[in-house]
């Protein structure tokens, strides 16, 4: 089967590489519509490029292109009445016999301002050093384009896809996701259904020379310690020594959360994560990264940990707890003799299989509490979970993975590592809950693509290879 | 003597009765200027109180008036060029056989808006229930208009004052008192020479039903211990758990300086203090104060010390350290996941005799990074003085406070409390160092007044009395 495949998409690759000027050409024209979705003013913008993909879609031979409209945006917002950007919907066949593939992505991007030390206008796609410079080139209208650009290719070549395949962009990634659990809870059975599995090209290799797969990710609990004292915030002369003050309690109760050195010191919290398999500590063995890229990242030499074994599991299969800073307390520059009456401690903690949100929530308030009750003081204290995210983690060896994994060795010519993220991407779950299928994470740029950042790039080589391989894994998926 | 001093003083208290419509009208004109030197929009109001006092002090005879010039306001300053209101300096006789008593007050009050909750307008003075309500009743334009109307009581029983009275009434001292500190210098070898000792009357009493004379007041080392981590903010999903965070290490730095019952635990500080004498500890003994004045105060039952003599004595002759808060951490309301790269916890010392201010800094520098060292963080991690200022505490018992003590006992009835106060009033350091002369506090104004708050007052008996107690203080302090 997979000679089939190979001998199918040697054509198909030439063809890429021959369109590359239209490939360029079309994200030119994608990163020109500034579709920042947290500048209301922008908003029109946003819609446009809702626009923009539609004619693209209509141009490509889709079926069934549909605008969801998502209704006002909820508060807080600033201009009266202001409407979310739709959701665009499309479809390439619907043939019962074919898999069908969701891709998901979006068409949003983060503001950027030539101020902000841009080296040329952000929203005009710029190539320089076999990098194409813009906003949005990376993070998210580089792999959109992406499969465009694959369905473009088979088009030209006259090849049929061999999926069906669905495509569910957004438009307000940026800014929250508003809108899109509910589209898809509405759609899973309707629009979406009979999908088989989903991809999802929005996310990054963990360095800049391997290509990776990523079938995991943490969950986030956020939680906070409310301490009450005083009827009114107190003057610290008048009052210092002569009542309990509540930042004294509260600071002493957060200091013992977390050791320096990452422990979480809640008992029961680490006897929940799952233990490392052979099978999972295997794949941590490829992966190109070490410490001096950690440091590069955090700008600094404040590793805990040197080895990158150590370094990769205690940020995506560990959980760890992040103090995060103090409401009501004293936050500005300079000096203010203040004694708060009321002050919230904020931590989170990164959640990782097996652990139990509602367990973990029990096990951190049963600790605060105990902790409190130790000082004896007559202030009062309340622990409580502000949010929280699962985490999710897939298979990586499941039919999905299996095919991009292939995809990406034709492509590049190596194995690609198989990572996880220490952060979250909530749509992840609601694909795999609301679809009841699995989930793929297949990124198209690098590690220092600067997704959020000035300066946004994608190579020139991941965005034409990226097509290749986006293409390249549905055809091993469909032959699976 | 005393029995001379008294026969002198009973037309006058007598006078002092008759001329209380005048007195009122007097502090009613004053109160109707809204002088605020916070509100840059109304300082020309300020100015016009100087005017005012200027006018006063003319018909009252005084010599010398001067309205000295502070130059333009420093910087942060919304007006350009913005002047700071003057001080008002007049003197009442010269005589070189009398004694030279220097009276200080301010002009100047805190903002109000009716809207803010008072019952009337803040700038009409409202007599209701035998109290005076209006901004600046109490604090300071009150005790000010106290000093006119004892003059002016004199003059109308064409009865010498007992001594040479300089005024000086500054318009800044809501505002930081800009420009104070230096006039003290410059004047005090010319306006102010010969100033045998100076009076404040700008404090209250403990309570409702004492009079009080305070000898002492806390000063206030503020620190902060800035902890320096990775480059820039990171966040928690991707760096939680591989990395040292700043905040971890300052939290359990700045659990270790305090314990909840207000121990302060850096070694050196406690050893500092001047041991309680016996003639000290006997002031305590009458004072009119009770565990429930500080619950009432505080808003809670948070009191560290239910014994009345522990209370005052950690209020004022014992030092605290109280916690502030975290600048560089996330600090508004919500979930932020975010590690912050540079946080700095601020807290202070309340400070007390003999507490050397240099020492007191090293200890707590050298407490902190021991505590540091030991978590074994490659973070940095530096302490520093903010700012100081040094406590203060005169002799209850010398020639000032005796003529103090005798006249609020002619005048109430009651010998008064001596107290101290747990806050700072900076002025008193400088009157002392600069005129090498000592300072007498005697308040006018009830512990319930509302100083810097909504529907401030002064009791018509404070008032009135307090006018008696002023011109008693003068009699007894020339005969003493």
């Amino acid at each position: 089967m997979s000679n089939n495949v190979e001998s199918t998409l040697k054509p198909l690759f030439e063809e890429i590489n021959n369109l590359k000027p239209q490939f360029i050409e079309r994200l030119t024209k994608a990163v020109a519509i500034p579709s920042v979705s947290g500048d209301e003013s922008l908003r029109p913008k946003v819609v446009e490029m809702a626009h923009f993909l539609k004619q693209e879609l209509t141009n490509l031979g889709a079926q069934d292109i549909q605008l969801k409209p998502l209704g006002k945006q909820p508060p807080p917002v600033s201009t009266e009445g202001l409407e979310l950007p739709p959701i665009v919907l499309a479809r390439f066949g619907s043939d019962p016999a074919k898999k069908t593939v969701l891709v998901y992505g979006h068409y949003d991007v983060q503001p950027a301002l030539l101020e902000d030390g841009w080296h040329s206008d952000p929203f005009t796609l710029v190539e320089k050093d076999s990098k194409l410079f813009g906003r949005g080139s990376t993070d998210d209208k580089g792999p959109v384009m992406g499969w465009l650009n694959s369905i473009h290719a088979h088009n030209k070549l006259g090849l049929e896809l061999p999926v069906n395949l669905v495509c569910c962009f957004e438009g307000m990634e940026e800014s929250g996701s508003l809108g899109l659990d509910e589209l898809i809870a509405r759609e899973a059975n309707a629009y979406f259904k009979g999908v088989d599995t989903v991809c999802i090209s929005d996310n990054y290799w963990l360095g800049t020379k391997k290509p990776v797969l990523t079938y995991g990710l943490r969950g986030c609990n956020y939680y906070q310690i409310i301490v009450n004292g005083p009827g009114a915030d107190l003057h610290s002369g008048i009052f210092g020594g002569v009542i309990h003050e509540p930042m004294t309690d509260l600071i002493k109760v957060m200091g013992q959360l977390v050791d320096v050195d990452g422990t979480i010191n809640i008992p029961g919290v680490n006897e929940m994560v799952a233990p490392l398999t052979e099978e999972e500590s295997k794949l941590y063995d490829p992966i190109e990264f070490d410490v001096d890229e950690l440091n590069l990242a955090s700008g600094s030499k404040t590793a805990i940990y040197q080895d990158k074994k150590d370094i990769l599991m205690h940020r995506w299969r560990y959980p760890s707890l992040s103090l995060h800073g103090i409401e009501g307390a004293f936050s500005a520059g300079g000096a203010k003799t203040v004694i708060p009456a009321k002050v919230s401690g904020k931590f989170s903690i990164r959640t990782v299989p097996d652990m139990d949100s509602d367990k973990l929530t029990q096990y951190v308030i049963d600790f605060v509490n105990k902790r409190f009750a130790e000082l004896k003081s007559p202030n009062t204290l309340k622990c409580e979970l502000i949010h929280d995210g699962n985490y999710w983690k897939s298979d990586p060896f499941n039919e999905s993975f299996t095919a991009a994994a292939k995809a990406t060795k034709l492509v590049w010519n190596i194995d690609p590592d198989f990572t996880r993220e220490g952060g979250s991407i909530p749509i992840t779950i609601t694909f795999e809950e609301q679809l009841k299928t699995n989930v793929l994470l297949l990124p198209m740029g690098k590690g220092d693509d600067g997704a959020h950042s000035i300066n946004e790039k994608l190579d020139v080589a991941n965005y034409i290879e990226g097509v290749k391989t986006l293409s390249a894994y549905l055809h091993y998926y469909a032959n699976a």
